[in-house]
């Protein structure tokens, strides 16, 4: 289940990382690379990080194909997407969840503690919009939106915490994407934002 | 052979990053690191994702020299730059389709399938200027030059045929060179473009 | 004594990440993002470029607790902040030379040459600042500022120097912590700069 759950994961987040590429004219190439930096680039980024090699798209490089293809749909659907807007937050909110729940697990594998596992998993659930967001010269839009990373790390201590009262994993996962998804779909319903600390001294 | 197309290519990569950094004003040190990411950002990015170490550049430290004096010397001979635009478009050619020959025998040796390998290929040739658009702040350019990134995939994937059939790899290797060479060469005087794709849609 | 003063060299350097982000609006959990990878990231890259893990804040989460605490705190006393701009300054400075020893050391530990220790002590003094800059779309301060790069640089060949005339290394370390922040501290005084490198030709 969390396979399929992260395949349906790294195409909406392709399909969201192409739009990107699509707002800066880029050319396909461009929508692709974007695509597949979006989608597997906070699993890189995990990986690379904790030296847990090969990666998941060196293993799996059909993974580079799936997200390459929707990369490429997502450019002959596009005038579609609008309509699919609320259908694409939910299935963000769901990658998120998913992305965050692989990237704790896969930390805890590899023997780190809680709260590198924590990170871990954070890490694999923002960092490929980060990513996004760095190549085409935006600020990071994670830092931004309703409790995108909040979510995140919430759901990453969700899951350890249910680890911790021995609950059998699949029921731990299922708390913790039910969880998570309900807190997301709520944050954006409700327009819930983290405090901003806005700072105006000259540059230091 | 390839080692000497290597030098030439980290040279000539060099010296953009060079004028890169100079374009933003920067200190001579910055001309400098600006200089080395580019040259050898694009492998050590590649070996990272592979695991394969040491660097390129750990193991052979007199590249990162070679790189810093052709950076210094940049700032010098800029002014007669201009003159020199022809051949500089023929050397950073060159060095395209070589970082991604290299790039792409290197992750084969690592064992990886064909298409991570042509990947890989296309990573070592086009990141450098990724990574020195992203440290000068500018929206990479190598998505929106004539073939860029497409000339990378097909010298990547036309050495895999080559290597397919079976022909000797030094064979295989001047058949890209020259093919690669030929078409990127061909792209800017044609002025040929991957289509593009333009999104207007509200941030996602 | 160099953990010491590493301690006080991410918690200076987590405070600087946070006004980074408070400058750009980010909520509390992109100024603490942005924090942690001010203070952690050089040696981070340091340590993936050389295949050294694990890295220093998965050893030592601890390292993390305290640069998030830095930078909540950071929120909270952000208007006293421009009355500690002095304080602020030779921290800074300190830290850009702890790092530094702590990048040499650790290249050479690992058994790379001279020159690839002494570009392991700059990643690691100068990549934190680098990395805050581009998370927060800005192009890199430090290569716009009095010396910055260039005291890492030379910092790190005087510990080179001091280990190479058989100095003990506490004394090695002494001499460069005093040598490196005089520099850096006249510098700022007096205004010191590189010279820098404009260049007005065409995009390449």
């Amino acid at each position: 289940m969390l396979l399929m759950l992260y395949l349906i994961a790294i195409t909406a987040e392709a399909m969201t990382g192409a739009l990107s590429a699509g707002r800066r004219g880029m050319d396909w190439f461009g929508v692709v690379l974007i695509a597949c930096v979006t989608a597997l680039g906070g699993g890189s980024v995990r990986d690379v990080l904790l030296g847990h090699y090969p990666l998941t798209w060196v293993k799996h490089p059909e993974y580079l194909i799936l997200t390459s293809v929707a990369a490429l749909l997502t450019i002959f659907i596009a005038s579609l997407m609008r309509h699919l807007r609320s259908l694409f937050l939910v299935l963000d909110a769901l990658g998120l969840v998913a992305f965050t729940l692989i990237g704790t697990m896969t930390a805890l594998e590899v023997g780190t503690g809680l709260l590198v596992a924590s990170v871990c998993g954070v890490i694999t659930g923002v960092f490929g919009g980060i990513l996004r967001d760095i190549f085409c010269n935006d600020i990071p839009l994670v830092f931004r939106r309703e409790l995108y990373a909040s979510v995140s790390f919430l759901a990453a201590w969700c899951f350890l915490l249910c680890q911790h009262l021995q609950l059998p994993e699949e029921q731990s996962i299922l708390i913790t994407l039910f969880g998570g998804l309900l807190l997301r779909l709520m944050a954006i319903r409700f327009n819930w934002n983290m405090p901003k600390f806005v700072y105006k001294g000259d540059e230091h």
